[in-house]
């Protein structure tokens, strides 16, 4: 049970939280905050929070655990606002899609409280954001990774394990850099390359007909492209290096398509295309 | 009504559209044939056609329409085997990704015969195939692009047209250059694109992990990396210069994200995300 439990940021991510552990009974009181007057106003009328708070200071005074649901490009700065006004027992922790960013952020702002930080991520949305996006059932059945360090206090841990839970999430740990270059493959860059191939065909003269002759195939593919272009700027630039890397073995792998096409190399293409329905079919179907 | 449909090719595509004629009672017989004997025996015993045929030529012969619905690689030998078998009023039509070639492979198999080809692409599919995998709806509410040549007979085109209407499709007619670039653009560079995706992660030490964290946006993304290969190595074939293309465009569009992460240059990148997430909500979104 946790007594008071902080959220900043009260979109999606966070308010979903706060709905899941309330229904669960697992929460006393939430105090949200938001940066948008108006946001954290509608969090307080959908009743994702109990009360809202009109500084940061305010929301996270007397909690026991603090949730920044913020976009990672504010974590730094929301850190050193929190930091002034915690308790030696109040633990932190946040849903950041990278962690090494984060965890170094963390320590530099936190100092000789960075053990109160519990660094976590939980595998979960919608193309959707904001209060009104906010559902209780979010994160049942999915994953919540966290990526404790040396640092982290045991109890911490186990406390934000358990907050997860009681949401109806599985938890699992992972090394801060495992989980980054993990979550690049799978989220970070087919998210770029969905951005990439839908803005691209936006340009084209001919818009209109390539819309209208979309197939399903190319429907699902391009929704992940309506994600919050801030959130994924912020994303870009906080998991650079496993992104960056990533992206150039994709090019390699489009150059080696390309040139068997040019060179009508139908067995390499076979190849190509073979090892990827294999892996589909084999180990991503469920 | 069409008296005798001949299926060349009685999968997902052939099966499909030979089920939908007979729900809707727009065919007398159906014969079909598949290269494997076991396939069209297959096809006889769950109904999807009257008679198999041992030969194309016992296939065709009386046939009102013929349905090509063989791979793009094998349009021309499967050209070659009918055209002496056909009447001076039968129609013959195809269900190929990508409508260049055909056309100039029917023009120059069937010469004189030409007029009598109606080239056609029913833009509909699953990625399941071979007759236990069609049924009557698959065309239901879908595209077909019918792409005629000066050339084309416009009773046969009517005729085909009208076939497909039966079938529950709704029909557009369109030019061959403007169906392959559309086409490469919304199916065949997506289809590259989650194949060489979903490669490269296979291929990764780390694969299982990659795949037990995989989120719903990669497992849409993935579903597509599921096709054929020999299927989609003769389509990359058949649209090769609309694919390259479109592969170069990616590239540099590719290029400029990563030059924007690795400079940190946030206003490029969201404009990027944005102009995708713009149309894909505005235009993609049904």
């Amino acid at each position: 049970m946790i007594k008071r439990l902080a959220i900043i940021g009260v979109g999606l991510i966070g308010g979903s939280l706060a709905l899941a552990l309330k229904k669960a009974g697992k929460v006393g009181e939430v105090v949200g905050y938001s940066r948008t007057k108006s946001v954290r106003e509608q969090a307080l009328s959908l009743g994702i929070i109990d009360r809202a708070a009109d500084n940061i200071a305010d929301a996270v005074k007397d909690a026991d655990i603090i949730f920044l649901a913020v976009p990672m490009g504010a974590m730094s700065s929301v850190l050193s606002d929190v930091v002034p006004h915690i308790n030696t027992d109040t633990i932190i922790t946040d849903g950041g899609s990278a962690k090494a960013q984060v965890v170094e952020q963390a320590r530099q702002v936190l100092a000789d409280k960075f053990s109160q930080f519990v660094p976590g991520h939980p595998i979960a949305g919608t193309e959707k954001s904001g209060p009104s996006a906010a559902f209780a059932e979010l994160y049942q059945g999915h994953r919540v990774v966290l990526t404790p360090v040396a640092e982290t206090n045991t109890d911490a841990l186990e406390k934000v394990r358990t907050m997860w839970q009681s949401a109806g999430a599985e938890v699992f740990d992972m090394a801060v850099d495992q989980h980054d270059v993990v979550l690049a493959a799978t989220s970070h860059l087919p998210h770029v390359l969905a951005f990439n191939l839908v803005g691209m065909l936006a340009q084209r003269e001919d818009c209109n007909d390539v819309l209208r002759y979309a197939a399903g195939g190319f429907k699902d593919f391009s929704r992940i492209a309506s994600g919050d272009p801030v959130m994924w700027r912020d994303i870009c630039f906080s998991n650079k290096e496993a992104i960056l890397g990533l992206l150039e073995q994709y090019h390699q792998g489009l150059n080696q398509i390309e040139q068997a096409i040019r060179e009508q190399d139908g067995d390499s293409l076979i190849s190509v295309f073979e090892r990827a329905k294999q892996a589909r079919d084999t180990r991503f179907s469920e």
